[in-house]
């Protein structure tokens, strides 16, 4: 007899179906939205257009302009807490898509932004704080030459999840040099996703809280 | 009165102080490693050479070869569980390397070699072992197309840490197209270390279980 | 005497010669258009602008919007069966471009979209259609870490012609990521045509299919 | 009930399971090729280096210097026939492993070798040969510009399967320049693989003369 | 005393001091044209845009919209023959910016256009006519894979000179796959230009037909 | 008249001709250097072998082996002051280049090693002594993610000259990642020099402090 | 007890907090300059966009249209002297965001602009001038192969910052060619910012003055 | 009839079959010497290793070592004049392969060498010395930022081949820096060929002095 599937579908994590909008058009974002309310499902959309987020907002969508998100509902409550760096204003969207999908599955977030490496002593506040919460991991976004997830980890002994941004010009080269030094960072404990993807870092922060709170799905 | 730094001290992690012997000479080795054992300190080589292995074997180092470490005690007893899978044979000795920091570090390690994604059934077997074991995080470790943690992270719901590897020739780019795969994967539950860096995705790992274990240094 | 140029012009493969509408002007695409419906020539349109499918539309011709082609008439008939695989619905374009181009060439095709590695289960009942069809090759078309094909050319014993797309953002560099990655595949039985090539990529497996019929042009 | 994964394991192909000696040690490679003549099996080592293969011609396996392989039997017999071209003398090794492949295989390979692009009424006489002869496929190895797969599938009816190699300096980028050229050829019916992989071509070739003899594995 | 400078001037070549008006204004163009036309200077203005050139055409220019050129008066006459050769129709463009200025510079033009390597055979017939040319050098324009000049300087004893083209896409790299095959040509008697520089190309061709007819500014 | 080209002399700078050793054979440094010695000309030797070192240090050179550099007397006296803060031990060698050819210039050194931002209190004190000394430029030797010169020039306000260095593996991309991420340091007043280039930005300090002492050459 | 952060404080340089506009809504960069027009506050704003420049311009700061800056005061006054050279006409709005920043910073400016390397002459009566002025440092500024800051500092003995830009087209990689060309300088005594950065050019520049004038802030 | 192509072979230009030995055996090179000693026919041997040379050398070829070439007689005599610039000393064996080169092909050469543009005053009087000679084209070589061809196109109205060169470390990219600003070049009447590529500068410009002399093959 052959192995059975379903123990691979009993493995599979019931990992949130979120809705990358950008590439879609208007009405299959609005489909998909008024499918999800009538039946009462959570959705969360990400990288809407500013079309787009009209048409969610009139069907009630709670909007995020900056993290350009869109949700309906909560996916879980209560599965943890995460922080939350961010280093430029211009890091903020990013910082806050990651928020908006912590949010959406359950935790509780803190934010410590325009923290960085440029003005070094703007960090004692935040990690003062940090060091008194109860944490789970730290999510930390950069754009430039993205030093900040190397200073926090060698400050903190929590996993930290850096996020490059896309900020700058010409040697940036759209994130990709914060990208290559976050990876290459000198202070261990530091792992990467990719490009502006807040909504990678928070999925990840929340397995790790799931994980901590020892309820598997 | 300013802000007493001695906070920031007390903030910071206990990582380990891993040697990287690869651009290091033997003596400097030697001498690091003959004072680590005579004041009684755990201390662990990454990157060893041939020479170097020889060297510090003779000290009463615990060599691993293919792991390219050298080790002398543990740093810390009992702090959880991982998994580390690796795609190809030729991956794994950073897949060692990873099992190395990760028991210098203290915790219980699962190895799954060669199931690789060209022979998708091979992962059967290992998933099942991997749901009734107390894991806290899974090393995926691959080179070539680097597809190995895209695959796992869509079967299991804990974190994903990939490791990247230099194996392959041609457009291989020397680790680049796996670690461009990684950070692009379609599962969401993923975050990457640099390529050939067992030993960060372990320190990773190791962050992750103490947080579990909610003991902090 | 010389050696006879004919000789070399016989050997020439009745290709079509398809039209690479995106860099011609509108009046451009129309006259060629009506030259062929007037002289009852197949043709066929492929990157076609909004505006200039709005023009050939009204010329009779067959509009796939989502392929963006245009198509008056087949090319051949009967050549062959040919499956596509395409990974996410941002393949789909690409995948539709190779389905149009396959049937303007007198081919059958079988379709299985959004089979992407993310939940490998998805990936079965496909195979099973596909083993009991007389398929002569396999299209993949996949775009972000580009792993599809690795994983169905592990899996059937035909030739796996692999279409790498530009979806994704950061790491996927659009879609050389993907492109190396299958250039990469650990599998082998895999060959590969430019990114987004639809259109080649079907060429390719009907010069295939008309090999296993035996009938050179 | 679950679907039953052995016939996922009955779609398997039985492809090669050849060896890529080159990142393996002189013993590991010798105890592989011991194992596979003392119980009679057929195996094909590539990218050997000089030392493995002294051992393996003591073995008894058939070496190829110049294609850097050793084998033992063939896989199969009969399977079809394939012609090799090579564009300059240094890519002959890639074009002998294709070939070393192909036969493993059980194919017949018709070779045309220094025919490059740098004078074209070199090809003539080889394309006048091969529009004689019974063949399935084409492959074509070419590096630095890497511009005869796009001139010889201008002129057959054939699939072309290209090469790139590694040959040349400067702006050949190790066989990148080639490779993107192939997969920008202007001419369609050309499907590409790996900086030089000549197994890689053979074993793609061999599948299409599998599908044209309508036996499958 | 001091090297005089003043033959330091002398040496310097009458180089055409054509405008690059892309990144001009519509009114900065404007007033350079005024300013010619009264003074009945010769002048040549390249990449000119859709608005600047229906200024210009005002003003009494010859535009040549294909070439994005428009030119008063010639610098010289009769200084020499040169051949064009493009490759498909989207490189004529580039090829007609040569063509402009070989003749603002006093050149007479062959224009061989669409005669790239997919159909060698359409090479033929530009070579006998070239043969029978007294024609100083030959200009190849070419995209995507970038392979006509090294088949046509294997075919003829002039110089070539080679313009890649940004035309293609994926692997064309927006030229830079035709750039480095140009530069890697297996024949000789090939130099380069930068990507899409009609201009430059002519400006060298030129220089050779100054030098042929032994007449230095 | 022409202008007279003895003024362009007047104005080239007495630099310092260094002799950059790597491509030169071990008898043609002799050579030069014997020269030096016995007209008693100050030389400098950079990026000197092995082989090289032995020889010059026969012939009296003042060797420093971790610089990999060989003087023979200073250039100037007292020329100012300059700091060099090193991130990693393994950035130490560019550090000491730069050392060197500091005091060759004549320039008093201030040295701050093993101070990354891992650890970022180990800055405090090197600051703290920085801040009264009379220095006239930072230079700041960093590999890896290059983060230093960023922190540094936050914190102080002197011009700081960032070095690259190529250490690292994976990511680090023999140093483009550093001198990427200095170039787009979020602190302003960093200026940026070659890749592991202690020589040059040594000299560029030096010029700083000529000017600060108003004495030009 | 603790190190006092005070100190680190107060070693932070009084950097121009000047404000990035790009990223920036007209809202938030008018809100800015109101707030510092109302408390009398120097500010800077460079990149500006037209429609902010619109904005900035009725509340009556000075806008400099070329270098697409706006400022309101300046931060200090006399600090000094700068020369900066531009190469070519396209390079002179980075130029000038040079000048209006340092302008801003209380230093006088000396312009050559148009003194590219194609024709060298040109920079003869510049250096005859600059060798008479008491200037404390060179900004030169260059796209395209940016040659300039290694023919000038071969000429004078004043530290040479250098700013690529990013004018060209093919080649010039957007910046890329120009800042490479620079970072391998045949000249020593050039130190080079980020692509296009005039405002870091001269933000450096007066780091320099400003020591040279013995006067910390 | 078919189109003859005896004509094409008569348009074939009688180009050196010059050897590229570095890809070859000892043996090789030896038996193709041999043969052509023996035919008492011309040839010329380039990228000769030091094991070939020696061997090449006992046939009684004439070595150039700094040339790393060997030759056999010349192929034509008194085919024209050429000048060859090299910026630094580095760039010597690059220039004195076009200076064999040349040489074999019956060219007088001029030579001006490490005349690079930190000295611009080191060319004035070369270029007083090119203005009174026949010469019919200039080659320039230069690595690192590779600025002279741009200096000396700007300075003189013959057709200007420039050979970028391997010479520097970082930035210089192996010789891409150099190449790629070259291509960029500011002056007109640049054309370049592959990095490090003397053999075919000079095989071009001897293009153009058989042209010049109207002497065709
Ligand atoms: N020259 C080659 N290039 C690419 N893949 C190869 C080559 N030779 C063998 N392989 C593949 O690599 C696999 C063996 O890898 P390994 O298990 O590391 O020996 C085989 O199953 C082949 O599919
Ligand atoms: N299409 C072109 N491509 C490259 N260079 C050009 C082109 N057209 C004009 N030029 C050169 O650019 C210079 C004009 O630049 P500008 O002074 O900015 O108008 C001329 O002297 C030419 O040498
Ligand atoms: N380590 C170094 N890095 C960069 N440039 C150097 C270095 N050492 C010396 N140089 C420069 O290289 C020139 C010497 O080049 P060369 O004539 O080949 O010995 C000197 O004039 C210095 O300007
Ligand atoms: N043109 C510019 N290029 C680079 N950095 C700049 C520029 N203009 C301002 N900045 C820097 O960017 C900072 C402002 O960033 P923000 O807080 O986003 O407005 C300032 O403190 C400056 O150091
Ligand atoms: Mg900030
Ligand atoms: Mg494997
Ligand atoms: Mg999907
Ligand atoms: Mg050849
Ligand atoms: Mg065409
Ligand atoms: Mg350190
Ligand atoms: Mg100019
Ligand atoms: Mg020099």
């Amino acid at each position: 007899e052959g192995i059975n599937l379903d123990h691979m579908r009993h493995l599979r994590a019931g990992k949130p179906e979120a809705v990358l909008a950008e590439f879609k058009t208007v009405d299959e974002v609005v489909e998909i939205a008024k499918k999800c309310v009538s039946e009462k499902r959570p959705v969360l959309f990400t990288r809407v257009t500013a079309e787009q987020s009209t048409a969610l907002s009139e069907l009630g969508l709670a909007i995020n302009e900056r993290a350009r998100t869109a949700r309906h509902m909560r996916l879980e409550e209560e599965s943890g807490k995460v922080a939350i760096f961010a280093a430029g204003t211009s890091d903020i969207p990013v910082a806050e898509e990651a928020k908006e999908t912590a949010e959406f599955l359950g935790m509780e977030v803190l934010r410590f932004y325009d923290v960085g490496v440029a003005g070094i002593h703007r960090l004692i506040e935040p990690l003062e704080v940090l060091s008194k919460e109860d944490v789970d991991s730290v999510i930390v976004v950069a754009g430039m030459e993205g030093a900040l997830p190397s200073v926090v980890a060698g400050l903190v002994d929590l996993p930290v999840i850096a996020v490059p941004t896309s900020v700058g010009y010409g040697t940036s080269l759209k994130g990709f040099t914060a990208l290559f030094s976050m990876l290459q960072s000198c202070s261990s404990g530091v792992a990467v996703v990719n490009i502006d993807n807040g909504f990678g870092a928070a999925v990840f922060a929340h397995l790790i809280s799931k994980r901590v709170r020892k309820k598997r799905l």
